[in-house]
Parts: structure tokens; C-alpha cells; sequence
């Protein structure tokens, strides 16, 4: 094993370069191995060296995925013959990322690690949508869950925060909407939901919960954030300018 | 007015260039005119080119600050005058960054602008110091606050969920560990808090609800992210190889 080996866990943020830490970016330019995740963009796998090896690992909502000990398995295999592997991972290694499983498996065969933070789409895919997540009156904090299995999560207290980031919850649409107006938020409460942000093909929908779930019924919704609160409702202020944006 | 004039609302991240994205990088190495407020970090404002005006106008706690208005009318001013104008944030510019005032100013006399995210310290601060927000068990979601008035928050909803972040409470940690217990938090919750995070001079402490105040009596807090919930007590497994991190 080579001392000087490191396995990083680099935080792909929104999958484009521009969105891309600097630090991130020059792991990449300089990685021997890149272990990545089909979300995170092709434009960032450019950016490797010409004899990098690439591996996608990738999970996508629905379609088939590498398990998670066969990644950590590769993880230390290529940490163990390389001095730079990148492990790629859409987002923020941290925020549902399943980066721990990753982290201890590498601790116990002794190979030295690093994780590297990226922009999570749980707050920026509202900001490039022109919804904040914060304002001094409408909305002092917000909560983040991932929504892919509804009943697992805590309705009664999320539903009494001003602002709700849901991700993974795209085919959940239906089941989330009636949960929220079960837990005592009204159907006229905004609600946006933003897929692929930060990407060229971004869309934004927004609406109500009364009305979402009607005006997405014909779409394909997934990969997308969605956010709940009052504080959507001050998109039409704060995105008029912002002309590189997609409109709905 | 130059027609080409754009005013930027830039995240600074954590305050070093590593954890800048790409394209704050790139504006900063290209502006005009820099505003920027008392957290962003020292080694940002060495990217500004040589006669970039730099002005600082920004809120320390506790110390003097330059007024909301007055801020406001600067970015206009400046904005009308100059090609590229960087007003740098600390963290996000959509996260607690009072950006909402500075948009509306700008679209009232009529300056384009654009919002580029950044590195919350709310998540990256965690993180850094080996702390997932998430957990496949133990945190399915977590909730972000202010806390520099902790009258004002939901805490009955907040101690329901399983991970808790607050910003801006380093000098109100007596109270803010005196409310989690009156909603039912357990003295035994883990807690920790992180100052200056990703800087060089980053400190952490950790501990429990019940010997947190006690710990940190003779310290000086802030600037700090507080995080509360069992997901502190995985740091020993997940950071025992963060070398570069400052130890407690």
C-alpha cells in the first residue's frame, strides 16, 4: 500500500463545474481512480485526467445500482493501488449520502480518507430557483428530510416549521401532499418543485398543495427538490432578473 | 448605466479559497467592487484584482455594523458605476444572509443581479468536524435555525426531530440548552460546537446537554455552529483520519 494514498469523498454539488468547490476541482484534475454516481453530471467526469479509470457506481432513483458493501469493497481495493481515488457523490457527501458506511470500511482496512463538502440541491436548487430558505419573518428555520419513504418521517413536527425541503420525493408526490394537509398545513400553502437544478435542462413547478399534484400529473418529476412554505411565494421577487434560469 | 452591469450576490462559503466554487472564484478574480461582510475570510479578498475598490460593511456580533439601508444603497450606487460588482456573504447567500433586501433594492432601480451559491456553515461546519447531519437510523432529517433570539423558535417542533442546527448561538448556549431541555431533550443528547469551522483557528468542543455550558464557561464561542442530536456521537468513527482538522 502506498503511504501517501488517499481516498477522497468529494461532494459533486449540482453536477456542474461552475457549482463544483475549488478544492473538488483540483482533485479531479489531478485523481488516479474516479468512483462516481450517475447523478453527478458528465461535464465534472471531463475534468479527470485522460488515464484516470472511471467506474460509475451510480444510483438512480428506480434503475439498477451497484450495492453498497461492492462500492466499499471497490473503494478499498482502488485506495489500496492508488495514491488519489475520488469517490464522487452527487450533492454533499454528508447529506444522504450514505457516506458512513464508506468511511468505516475504509477506516478498517487502514486506508487514509478525506471528505471534501459540496453544494447540497437541498439548498441550492431552491436558491437558483429564486426561493430562499431563511427570512427574518417568514421563515427562522427549515427542516431537510429525504422523503422516499413518507411514512417513515416525523409529519407532525415538520408540518409546525415555516419552510420544508423534501428530497427524493418526487414520485411521492400524492402521499406527500396529503400528509402535509393530514398534519394541518392548508392547501393554499406553496409548494415548488425544482428538477435537475443547476443543469441545463433545469424545470421549476410551482403551485399549491392543492393544486400540484393536478398541474405535475403528466410529468416526470424525478430528480427533484421540493420545497414547502410561504417563502415560495417570494420567487416573483427574487428571480426576475436571473434570465439563465429555465422558465416553467 | 452600463447595460452590461450586473451585481452579484456571491456566497463566500467558509472563508477559504478551497471551499469557494468555481464560479465565486472566477468573479471575484474579475470584480470591480467588492462589499463584503466581517466573516468572509482575509484570503478571499486577496483574489479581487489589484485596484478592485474593496469596502467592508459587514456584521460581527455584537460589534458595529453598516446598516441594512445603507448597504442596500451602496450595491445600487456602485452597481449603477461599475461592470462587476461582488457582494460577498459569508456561507450562502440565501441562508440567514438578509439577501432578500438587497435584491429588492436592486430590482427597484433596475440593476441586474445574479445569486451564486455557496458552502452553508450550517452543513459544511458539521461536516468538517466529522459530523453527518443524516443517518440511514439514527437522523432521517434535521432542521436549521437561528438562534441569536431563542424565544423566537419552534422548539417544541424542533426537539421532536432527530438532528438540530443553530447558527448564531455561540452567546446564547445557557438558554439554548436550557429550552432543548424544557421540550424534552434528554441531558444525555450529544451536542457539539464548532467555532471558526474550516478556518485555520477551527475549534471544536463536544459533550451532552448536561456538561456542555460547564465545558465551555471560559471560552469564547463565536463565531459557532451548534449542533445537536445523536449523530455528533458518530465524529470518533468518522473523523479519526481528518489530520488537517484542528483537535479539541
Amino acid at each position: 500500500m502506498n503511504s501517501l494514498s488517499k481516498v477522497y469523498l468529494v461532494g459533486a454539488g449540482l453536477g456542474s463545474v461552475a457549482h463544483l468547490t475549488v478544492r473538488a476541482y483540483e482533485l479531479l484534475k489531478q485523481a488516479d481512480v474516479l468512483i462516481y454516481d450517475a447523478l453527478v453530471g458528465e461535464e465534472l467526469l471531463t475534468l479527470a485526467p485522460p488515464n484516470c479509470l472511471k467506474l460509475e457506481v451510480g444510483k438512480r432513483g428506480g434503475a439498477e445500482s451497484t450495492p453498497q458493501v461492492e462500492i466499499n469493497q471497490l473503494l478499498v481495493e482502488y485506495g489500496q493501488q492508488y495514491p488519489c481515488v475520488v469517490r464522487l457523490k452527487s450533492g454533499d457527501p454528508f447529506i444522504f449520502g450514505r457516506s458512513t458506511a464508506e468511511i468505516q470500511a475504509l477506516t478498517e482496512a487502514g486506508c487514509a480518507f478525506e471528505v471534501i463538502p459540496g453544494l447540497s440541491s437541498a439548498l441550492a436548487a431552491p436558491l437558483l430557483a429564486g426561493i430562499p430558505l431563511t427570512d427574518p419573518v417568514q421563515s427562522r428555520c427549515f427542516a431537510v428530510a429525504s422523503a422516499h419513504e413518507p411514512d417513515a418521517l416525523e409529519w407532525e413536527a415538520l408540518c409546525q416549521l415555516e419552510t420544508l425541503v423534501l428530497l427524493m420525493g418526487a414520485r411521492q408526490l400524492p402521499e406527500i401532499v396529503e400528509q402535509l394537509f393530514r398534519h394541518g398545513r392548508s392547501l393554499d400553502t406553496p409548494i415548488a418543485l425544482i428538477r435537475w437544478a443547476g443543469q441545463p435542462q433545469q424545470q421549476i413547478w410551482t403551485g399549491t398543495l392543492g393544486t400540484i399534484v393536478r398541474q405535475t400529473a403528466h410529468e416526470s418529476l424525478s430528480p427533484a427538490v421540493i420545497v414547502i412554505g410561504d417563502v415560495v411565494a417570494l420567487r416573483p421577487y427574487l428571480s426576475q432578473k436571473m434570465q439563465w434560469m429555465t422558465d416553467e
